[in-house]
């Protein structure tokens, strides 16, 4: 059993896919948890800008948590319609392709890849944040941590994780029960002692106001606040995993999930002014979510608070592993309309998309080190990532419904999918404002290019696909025998394997060597006589011809491209191949110390040296001593 | 001109070296710029750690001063006999290798490559703190604005600076003069005031005391302000460069630029606590270097104000250029002994070593983003690195003087360079110790590390050169034609055009298409006989094989090795040569898209394919469509 074998787990063979079907109750945690695991985050991302007013800050919580939820309850009906039209899995990527055209497709599948990508973010981040509020003692290692918990999703994926959904189950009901259970005391007291209940562990005291109350840090509370839901598109790509009646199905988990989540944002919003409780500064010792501080405010810091925190962290940690399932199944399906190399379309050892996982990966590892793994510094990214998808999305969905609407059914949808597209067209608007100069400008960026970049990808494959893809007859190979050159350094045996090859090749060989040192290749022409000259005579082949070639600017590689492009030029009816003497080392990395010199020269010779130039390694394998 | 001729310069032949001469007044400048800058951050990093006693910590620092000041002259005296010693140049590297063996050599090697690293990191942060000490506006930019000063070093140098030494007179005697004039106003002020001048500009608040004296926290602030000490070394590595009598001259310049550091250190020693100076959180808007308030104390913040903080900025800046011209010269030595890849010893096109510049900027830039362009997280690291350095170089004296006992005046410069030993070993030791867990760690682990690593990369390029370098005479190739075998995806031009080269080379040419899709390779199976075996017969060649390899596991590359080990064990006699369609693309960066598999099919015939293998590219060319 090799190390990967350990590691990675047995390969998995092509047959062994399976299969597996949802019901309500498992719909919920399976599909609900990535919008669960938002509330985690959202109503703190919304609170850290109230906080600039000070205590005033808390007593708009509750009001803008209303209008988030508002705009959630568009995107329910919304999502609805979509569940319907789409039984077969309605992912934003699909539905813009489908009723956009391709290039709106590619944005909503860049914008997809964003939200993923800073959802896997974003949920390590808050989930560390729970960590680091449970035990403060761990808060100089936010960043290890977040990055450790990465490289155990990265393994954890590339292993392939066969029993996804149902693995989910438990935490996922620890945590809606925890959350419920807190809620509800806290809800209890709160009303009994007249909205100033009592806090068990008193949170942290207030911080001095150092804004005025204006309508845009309202609204700015408002934008931060809209990462509350992510995540609640997930239901809209899964009819297709429901028993059946799938879509009947589909909307119920939907619409438990739904109200769960707004249950859960409005007894948050409406528990912090209650408790007092503030969004602290996360770049400080001593931060605690506001999750935290609630449930030690109502249930003090006993056993329950450690169980119910847990549960925060494995939830949020499982959140990031949903994005690690839809990225590379994002990547699959651009790669399939040659978006992206060929390489994301191909299952890895274990049947999981290894190239798209790998991706993602590095590219959450970059953006929490850039970001240190501070959560309140990925809000904005992610909440514009989100949005736009959804945007498409819904955007989609209208003109799919505007083609039907002549059916009277399609109408309401319609009107549904339209409210949703408004109202998300709008949220994005304020967001993209809002937090332009607080990182919402990369997105602005980063997505715009992403798209391009994979277009001119595209593009280039199919002009390939035009050129190569001609099914040809076999031609009769050039009567005259190649042209050989051999670039040497100096004469060694792998020098002299190169060109002992080029002899079964070539009548006509070249040993060329660069004179970087400045003395004429002294050494090399000592040799030539009787090393090279006379055995290849005694054999009856004709001599192979040494040159010398000048170098006055220390250049390596061009002098011998130059002398490659003239020969070719001087015979063109007459094959060039070059022939590098290379080196074939027993371990990979050691391959890093010498190979740059042959792939350097190919590069630059297939840039340069024209069509009829072949490259040739001949490698001398180098004994492990 | 092409785009790099505008960015870099046009390139320079090798003729075009030149040599210059140093006299006391331009070696001031030259050799004592980095030992000078020192002074922009090695007392503040002493006065950040007694900050913690608040306003009573700054009465320690005349104290500490002293200290240092009396270690610098035992460095003074030290380094006196190495310039005596060694006349043609006794860089670190130079000495330990010469007196203390080449493994020595090399971890001397190692530390001035990591304090040349460190000089570059902590010299740009302090500048670009004396900026925003200047324009607290651009505070928030401090990263941003350390890396452009990196980039702008990076550029510059590889363009190559053949003025070097004679750009940083003029800068550095401002600097000179503008210190010199503040701390001369500053002490006749605090002179006549009895020790307690008014500022004219009052510096920021002292902060409370947050800890208790203690003998550790006067060590740690001694450990941190060692830093003034880098640099000092330069002189020693330089008296080739001086006009004759070349060792006088040498002598003189490291007297002068002793005098003036110990003068500059003593004074801003005594002028902080008399002025109520106290460093300040760098992580906080609002910082200010201690120069910056020393000087607007004294002057105010009038232009004189603004020319001194532009020259502290421009000779840190310069400072940071010398580790620029230094890293690539040792890493140049090393490769010079095989430590590292030859292209390290190679002048690029401007007559510089562009690959240490480039490696130095990458590192550094590393660096700046790691620590955030804080000087004081930078500080632990560079002193470990430095004194590591300097002990190297002293402990190579002392022997050096050893082996000449017998002669009378060599036994002064043995007490000399040993007392200098000894007390940096200590230094070394309580910077070590005091520093640890503040980032010394790091210079422990990696310094080691990176010897080991360059260690190995020796031994290897001797291995090989045992192996390879042996100049045989060309033996006969063999009397049968090799097998060929073309590894195809579809049926294409680049496959038809590897095939049609295979024939040419071999009369035994076999097919593999390795079966991903799993349907048996049935298109291609159907093809071959119309497109590829009948056209072979026409034209009176022996007929390529069709293999398809099957792939449960859907792996690319196994089969195909497999299949070739398998070919080759066969026919053990016989060359095999692997032939790959490979497509050659107008423009470099679309060759990322396809040539990594020809690129990892190669590594891994290489790894297992055994010694009678040959890999050949026949490139199909894309048109620039």
């Amino acid at each position: 059993m090799s190390l990967s074998d350990v590691i990675l787990g047995r390969p998995l063979a092509s047959k062994e896919a399976e299969k597996e079907e949802l019901t309500v109750v498992t719909g919920v945690p399976v599909l609900g948890l990535d919008a669960l695991a938002s509330t985690a985050y959202g109503p703190e991302a919304a609170l850290t800008v109230l906080m600039l007013l000070g205590v005033a800050g808390l007593q708009y919580l509750p009001w803008i948590t209303l209008v988030i939820v508002a705009k959630l309850l568009t995107l329910y009906f919304s999502y609805r319609q979509t569940q319907a039209a789409y039984p077969n899995g309605g992912g934003a990527y699909l539905v813009a392709k489908d009723n956009l055209g391709m290039n709106a497709g590619l944005c909503a599948g860049v914008a997809l890849l964003l939200d993923y990508l800073l959802n896997v973010a974003v949920a390590i981040s808050a989930g560390v944040g729970a960590v680091v509020s449970a035990i403060p003692a761990l808060y100089p290692h936010t960043l290890s941590l977040c990055l450790i918990v990465l490289f155990t999703l990265l393994i954890v994926n590339l292993r392939g994780v066969r029993e996804t959904g149902m693995t989910f189950v438990v935490p996922v009901f620890v945590f809606i029960a925890s959350i419920a259970f807190v809620l509800g005391v806290g809800l209890i007291r709160a009303w009994s002692s007249g909205g100033q209940p009592d806090p068990v562990v008193p949170p942290p005291p207030l911080p001095p106001p150092r804004a005025e109350p204006s309508t845009w840090l309202l609204l700015t509370a408002f934008a931060n606040g809209l990462t509350a839901m992510t995540g609640i598109e997930a239901t809209s790509n899964a009819v297709a995993l429901f028993r059946e009646p799938k879509v009947k199905n589909a909307h119920r988990t939907l619409t438990v999930i739904m109200l769960i989540l707004s249950v859960f944002l409005l007894g948050i919003g409406f528990l912090c002014p209650a408790y007092q409780i503030a969004a602290m500064n996360e770049r400080e010792p001593g931060y605690q979510t506001i999750l935290s501080q609630l449930v030690a405010a109502v249930s003090g810091r006993g056993s329950f608070y450690y169980v119910a925190l847990a549960s925060i962290f494995i939830v949020l940690t499982c959140s990031a592993q949903t994005s690690f399932a839809d990225f590379p199944r994002v990547c699959r399906l651009l790669a399939g309309d040659r978006f992206l190399p060929p390489a994301f379309a191909r299952r890895g050892r274990r049947l999981v998309f290894s190239h798209g996982i790998v991706v993602l990966a590095i590219l959450a590892g970059a953006l929490l080190v850039i970001f240190r793994g501070i959560t309140d510094a990925l809000i904005p990214l992610f909440a514009v990532g989100a949005l736009t998808a959804f945007l498409f999305s819904q955007a989609g969905m209208v003109v799919h419904w505007l083609r039907r609407r002549h059916d009277r059914s399609a109408r309401t949808s319609l009107f549904y999918n339209a409210l949703g597209a408004v109202t998300t067209s709008i949220a994005l608007v304020i967001v993209v404002i809002a937090k332009f100069t607080e990182g919402a400008w990369m997105v602005v960026i980063v997505g715009p290019a992403a798209a391009i970049v994979l277009q001119r990808i595209r593009r280039h494959y199919e002009k390939i696909g035009r050129e190569i893809d001609v099914p040809l007859a076999l031609a009769k190979p050039p009567a005259q025998r190649p042209i050989a050159i051999v670039p040497i350094e100096s004469w060694n045996r792998p020098a002299e394997k190169a060109l002992r090859f080029s002899l079964l090749l070539s009548d006509t060989v070249i040993a060329v060597h660069v004179d970087i040192k400045q003395d004429g290749g002294a050494r090399l022409k000592e040799l030539w006589g009787d090393k090279v000259e006379q055995p290849a005579r005694a054999a009856n082949l004709s001599a192979p011809r040494l040159e010398i070639l000048e170098s006055p600017y220390r250049k390596v590689y061009e002098p011998i491209v130059d002398f490659v492009q003239k020969t070719s030029r001087q015979a063109p009816s007459r094959l060039v191949t070059v022939i590098l003497p290379d080196l074939a080392e027993p371990r990979w990395y050691e391959a890093l110390l010498h190979n740059v010199f042959g792939a350097a020269l190919k590069t630059l010779l297939y840039l340069r040296a024209g069509e009829y130039v072949v490259v040739v390694y001949v490698p001398w394998y180098l004994r492990d001593v």
